[in-house]
């Protein structure tokens, strides 16, 4: 992925999760506003703006939801509301020192034993498994 | 966990945002569960795992919000949550074909020009700024 | 409205909101959880309770979601965080000295003169609104 | 405000949540707005109202938030919020036919099972509770 030639005259290098994380603690720091940015107010922040991502498809159809982007101005919110859930996310993550990608990827391989796959040996039918 | 060893001795390589993805995606895909991964739904869920992770810091003091990692029930729940808001960004994001990373490396831009830092040329006093 | 007769071996009458809410400001105070009921806390409970009632619905399809209160445990969950989502608005309105009855009785002469009925003088069609 | 002479020839009664359920069934029944008023998209839309009520008070210190109601612009937005709060939660009770004095009245009753108060019989010490 995101396999981006270095060579001369290439476009900038797709950016990482880490390189974006640092870009925003700079960004906070150069700014002062780190005093604000406790956990407490960042899953505050975080849930915020989860809300209003859920707020551009409130009042939609399935059909309209699944247009969603084909309307450039609610294109444009959706990205940027996503890009906000994203940004707090991260910095949440840096205020409690987590990695979200070990925690993520911590948590499919729970998953994959909490809901096995139907057919698998571990799979018990929903109807018996209560 | 991650055990991916690619020579004897080496430690499991660290995961990708679009590795977890990709995850992700055959986890619902085996399973059968896209029909529920509407862009709406998927949106809901997401303000919904926000809120679990707020739940965690809601009574908390200031000083208990700062300490929550040391208390290692408190600590697996922030990374249970984490993981399940990144889970669902992540699909939302695949189910609208918006790429998260290019999201919020553009509003990063765009609030570099919204917040001029303090001292800079561009920089207007918070006061006259109305 | 809840016209319930007083007289001797009637029910209980029916309660009212500031009856519940008089209710509520005697149940924290005597649990001694008045400290932890700051404005913002309650703000960030209220929204956490009111992701816990949008997920119930989250995967919900319409039909499923319309017949919501005919699966006895699902009607209990919805009644439960519906009980939730009102305490803490309540309490959050205790607590800043808002009385919630009369923020939506001017909230919505606003919105009478915001969305006119369509067909009225006032009206004019969506599309010339811009 | 609140001045409600009882004499004959003054002013309106003040509004029970009752009167309010009704206008908004009758706003919206005007404005042909009852197909987006399904449980799942009320339940959202509470969601977002409760974020955004939780916006206010993101970033502000304790004793800002204490002082929220003493600065004219954040009262009117509180009191805003708690109007689309109280809004969207008597829509949605009437979407499924849920009484939300009854639910809460009973909820109150449950807790106070759940939560003896500190000295009563019932009550037992929390470390000892587990």
């Amino acid at each position: 992925m995101n396999e981006r030639a270095e060579e001369p005259g290439a476009g900038p290098a797709a950016p990482t999760l880490e390189s974006l994380r640092q870009r925003l603690v700079d960004f906070a720091a150069v700014r002062k506003w780190e005093p604000f940015h406790t956990p407490k107010n960042l899953a505050a922040a975080l849930t915020v703006e989860a809300g209003e991502l859920l707020e551009i498809f409130q009042w939609l159809t399935p059909e309209q939801a699944a247009a969603v982007m084909s309307d450039p101005q609610r294109a444009h919110r959706v990205r940027d509301e996503v890009a906000d859930v994203l940004a707090y996310l991260v910095q949440f993550c840096t205020a409690v020192g987590v990695d979200p990608l070990e925690a993520l990827a911590a948590k499919i391989e729970r998953n994959e034993e909490r809901f096995p796959v139907p057919g698998s040996a571990a799979y018990v039918k929903p109807e018996v498994r209560e």
